[in-house]
């Protein structure tokens, strides 16, 4: 038996949210789709929903890429951020809590507030229909706070055939749905997979179950674009937050319950200031994965 | 930062059933539900179906328990026990490559025929109707080679209403379909469905899907009792390939092609004789879980 080539990298999630994470400052790392993928793989592999690569940067302090498990390079992950964060710093890869951070998306700077728990820049959030997309013209709509609420047809069984809806944009569309009561499966799967997929969204979209518990904490569910129900969306936390905030019913920062843990969400209400999120950054194990 | 507790483990897989294997021969480790439930969550812990501890024992080489992913202990699984042999091998833990392992369900002799390969004994097939337990009492039923086949009424859509079908126990209920091609993910979500919990079957029944595809080979998909679908069914392969063998459609050794991997069975046909599993053993990573 030959000694086996070994992969070394750290498990990690944030919020339910869960990666593994790759060192790849000395640029050593053969990564390629199939590999990624199989890292990946939560029966034949690491098991994640996505792979975090460490790199160095000339533009920043590190270069952050992301990969999901069918092996495709993407953007910003909300949850990933505040775990690479965490991981430069536990490794000694860096001594500052405030790193900034190459994505494809641009620079970012995750802030380690304590142990386990980062801030990260969400940038801006955007509520014009067209830049969700949402296709609003000749729904009916009204005004609660400074949000525009739209009353959306659905066919969603006999006691659901519309809903007002607000929208938002973290980068990525989002609907939310105000409930009075924290959502139940049923109501999750039904609305969700009917939302995700309607004609008004021509990129579909996320949605969002709000719950406002009072105005520092709401509870959230959301039914990811594609996926189905997640454990953590941090987009989907932000665009809930900011849209209960516009509405008047959420202070400028708030406690965003949700079933993999909890996110607190900061924006002063300026359509031109950053959305901020705060959440827990943990590591899970170390290994060694045979190539 | 104080140091965290580590708790070693490997992950491994047999055909996509996938296990966390702790050494706890010296008996140091605090095992509980809470624990074993933790570990084999796929998000928030290592991931897996099942967690395998070693133990050291009075009777046998060692001794072999098996947890669930919620935290229960169970008996013999045949994919556990090849990763059970493999591990001991791979670890030094012994130098045999026949050993004898005290489970809950008796002494077994798993044996490693080469490295990742591994060949289990799981013990003689039953295929009295009362014993596996399946009410046949009314039925129409006719022989195919020494089978019995059994006529079963379904309510599963307008083009399925009954089913010719074998039963056989492997110490856990089996119905076993013939088809002329291997099974559509259609056809294995709805007829799994409906069989797992027909009233003729009062503990439920696993439903395997087999293809045969010439005497010496065989596909075959399985849809276990309250999980659905799963990548590597032992006990299923068994048997699925003593149904093929007794109806003479299949050689006394034959390689079960499932979506996980190949298991490969033997058996001689005498009613009292052992059912023989040979298949993988994998190692995948090795890792130091923070407790």
């Amino acid at each position: 038996m030959t000694t086996p080539n070994i992969l070394r990298f750290t498990k990690m999630h944030g919020a339910g949210n869960d990666f593994i994470v790759l060192n790849n400052c000395a640029d050593q790392l053969q990564l390629n789709p199939a590999l990624i993928k199989r890292l990946a793989d939560r029966h034949f592999g690491i098991g994640a929903d996505q792979v975090l690569v460490v790199e160095s940067s000339t533009q920043a302090d590190f270069k952050y890429r992301i990969f999901n498990a069918d092996g495709q390079e993407v953007q910003q992950c909300g949850n990933g951020a505040r775990c690479f964060a965490q991981y430069v710093f536990d490794k000694g890869l860096t001594q500052k809590n405030q790193i900034t951070v190459e994505t494809l998306a641009g620079i970012i700077q995750p802030e380690l507030i304590r142990h386990n728990w980062v801030k990260v820049n969400m940038g801006p959030a955007e509520f014009e229909p067209a830049k969700v997309p949402f296709v609003s013209e000749g729904l009916l709509s009204r005004s609660i706070g400074g949000l525009t609420q739209y009353k959306l047809p659905v066919d969603a069984g006999a006691d659901v055939n519309e809903l007002w809806v607000g929208v938002a944009s973290m980068g990525n569309p989002h609907v939310v749905l105000l409930l009075e009561q924290p959502a139940s499966d049923e109501l999750v799967q039904r609305l969700g997979a009917v939302l995700e997929s309607h004609p008004r969204f021509p990129e579909r979209v996320n949605v969002g179950f709000l719950n406002v518990l009072d105005r520092a904490r709401a509870h959230l569910r959301v039914y990811e674009r594609g996926v189905g129900e997640t454990l953590a969306c941090g987009t989907g936390a932000c665009a809930a937050a900011v849209v209960g905030m516009k509405m008047g019913l959420l202070a400028e920062r708030v406690d965003v319950v949700k079933t993999g843990g909890t996110l607190t969400i900061e924006w002063s209400g300026q359509s031109d200031s950053d959305v901020l999120m705060t959440g827990p950054a943990q590591t899970v194990f170390e290994g060694e994965f045979y190539l």
